[in-house]
């Protein structure tokens, strides 16, 4: 008999007959001979109101507080999927985070698992009961309430996962897997039906918002199996019929390129006319981290000729541009990075193919700007990794780029199906 | 310095705005010297669309699941009632039902606090901190969530005002005190400034929806002094603008008749010409009893002259009246009640004269058959107790009986201001 935990996302559990549906799902899970672990989100939109309710109060809020009012909306869903799966005639029964329990850090709002003592919920699993855990819940040493942050359910998931040592972690979503891309953006886009974790992270890290990145390192780190599946099709977890992330080595056939994933959410800055010197980079970059700005793509060249005079060029969050600008007017004025100019554009895609495939093949970063160069597409910057190779690209050309370099890279489905005919 | 216990309804919390203003109630008690502990029911309407939410699931719901659930409307306010206080200035953290802990039985649903240690809130409020805690919710030596029933924010209040040896429990609500009657009936209706505890529990029990009677006799057993007080109003607490209840010898001048209540939800049921025996009325109320069906007033007479035959009429709950029906039809086919015809009627109400002062007076009743009887108002059952008169008549003669007794007790207020002048 293997443990599945299964976990429900706020649109699967959005309303009463959604949790009703959802618990058919735990119950065609056990009818299959496993026990079931469920982990819960709050309903859609929940969140967000207990969010908004601390923000009307105050901007610079207590986050002990705002952890206790958030962490309500999984505390009403643990308990409504507990009577759910009690209507179908199965034994369930609600846990909150300080119940589990789940212990946390005290970094209130953004807190990490410490542990899960499972001694508790395994006796219960051992009487047939069906656990619900309330996920993005724990509690502190000192028995306040804890918030994982955003997408943190999935990381409770992973980590009851984790701790209860299950076969698998199923995460159901209103969408039924990791596709090559976005399926709105290149209708031929496929699901694929095995990921690495690696592959993963860099799709969810760029832009393919299926799942949270630390829920994803969390099952490389423990070696979870996770499943991504849809609450709204028929099929149940364990006929797989989602796409399940796991350690490279259990793909048999490795592509060279897994999917393309895309983000609008960059702007691109140069500094132009930079002095160059030893330490240069540091002083660009040190007040934008000193500010808790993310910095990603970064290129240096040297456009003159002229040694001593360099342009950087580099991206960083949209939302942080405004204050990106501001930490460099000041620099010039302080004189503490002396540039002739700078600009900025916010109008910028980020491409990525990634593909593990990539570590023992060459080609993939050439086969990307033969495809664009045919397209007449212009490159502005270009990064690479181990398993990605992102390029930067006016924001128009997002469809067009998407589309050629998804048939370039043989992700096309094989047959195409007319939305007119579906 | 003195401490007093806050207590904020759900309308008094109903938004942001509201609960911002219930804290500046608690800044105002601060400022003039006094420390306050504050407990917070959920903000109006949530608890009712999380009871539905329940019921939706199914209509027998396991009552721990429904407490859990239940239950999250508290925490939402207690969160954002500290954070309201802070966004005022003033230090503060709220403290869930498990974390003081409110200690209660194992009676999911309508469960009863056991004990309330309160070494940690102490602690607490000497480092000058308000201690905001969500009323209506404690925890089982298991640690399940439990709720204490309607109304438990009351209880929860009274409970936690004396385990702490608070000076006084204040109970904002949308009303602004105890009336002598309902002011939407009777216009002259006067705020009674101090009641005694035995008074308010008939006043509430009676239909003047004030004040839960868990909550008064808990009071009245541990002498905790309660004020009723609106949140809408301007005063606060200590100026003791509106009605305090206390111990009846605390009371200087002891009115005859406090207040007149009114009940409109009992029904009436009559079962005519019965075979006397020993035993009848158990016979009669062990099937009602057994059904949990309560009864309230008891007449019985022998209307034939004949000592074999008597009518029984007594009152039950509106809601309870078809089952009540059911329950003697049946008994008549068994015939182990044999009467010859059942009567009930609906469209009734309960009129109660209440003052402690009648225990050393008499001439109470009598006034009151006296003014009904001058407005031709026939009385159709009558049952007095030492502090209590009360009288069903039809419904129709409400306000007409209400606005005669105010005047004949000498309860109308001195001056009368014209609604449209006010």
């Amino acid at each position: 008999m293997s443990l599945i935990v299964q976990k429900f996302g706020g649109t699967s559990v959005g309303d009463i007959d959604r949790i009703l549906r959802a618990a058919q799902k735990t119950k065609a899970e056990i009818e299959r001979g496993n026990q079931v672990a469920v982990v819960v989100s709050a309903m859609s939109g929940v969140t967000n109101q207990l969010v908004e309710y601390c923000d009307a109060i105050t901007a610079n809020h207590d986050s002990r507080e705002y952890d206790s009012v958030v962490a309500s909306g999984e505390q009403v869903t643990a308990g409504l999927f507990a009577l759910a799966l009690q209507a179908h005639g199965i034994k369930a029964r609600s846990w909150l985070g300080w119940q589990v329990p789940i212990l946390t850090d005290m970094q209130h709002g953004r807190a990490r698992i410490v542990d899960i003592p499972t001694e508790e919920l395994n006796v219960s699993i051992a009487n047939g009961e069906v656990p619900i855990i309330a996920g993005f819940q724990g509690r502190t040493e000192d028995w306040r309430v804890t918030t994982l942050g955003r997408g943190g359910s999935d990381t409770s998931a992973v980590a009851l996962a984790a701790a209860l040592r299950a076969e698998r972690c199923d995460i159901y979503t209103d969408v039924d897997g990791v596709y090559t891309t976005d399926p709105r953006v290149v209708s031929r886009a496929r699901k694929i039906p095995r990921i690495a974790f690696e592959e993963m992270l860099e799709m969810a890290s760029v832009g393919a918002k299926v799942l949270q990145v630390r829920s994803v390192t969390m099952a490389m780190r423990h070696r979870v199996h996770v499943q991504v599946l849809s609450t709204f099709a028929d099929e149940i977890g364990s006929d797989l019929p989602g796409t399940l992330i796991v350690d490279e080595d259990e793909i048999m056939e490795k592509a060279l390129v897994s999917g393309l994933a895309f983000s609008r959410d960059d702007a691109k800055v140069t500094l132009e006319g930079i002095h160059n010197a030893p330490g240069l980079a540091a002083a660009i970059f040190r007040p934008l981290s000193d500010a808790g700005i993310i910095v990603d793509m970064i290129v240096q060249d040297v456009a003159t000729g002229n040694d001593a005079i360099t342009n950087m060029t580099f991206t960083v969050g949209k939302r942080d541009l405004a204050q990106t600008i501001r930490i460099f007017e000041k620099a010039k004025s302080d004189k503490t990075v002396d540039y002739r100019a700078m600009y900025s554009e916010n109008d910028i895609v980020k491409i990525s193919a990634i593909g593990v495939g990539m570590k023992t093949h060459s080609g993939v970063a050439l086969k990307m700007f033969e495809v664009l160069a045919e397209k007449g597409i212009n490159i502005e910057v270009i990064s690479t990794s181990e398993i990605k190779v992102s390029v930067l690209i006016k924001d128009e050309y997002t469809e067009l780029a998407l589309r050629a370099l998804h048939t370039a890279y043989g992700l096309d489905a094989e047959e195409k199906i007319d939305a007119a005919q579906a």
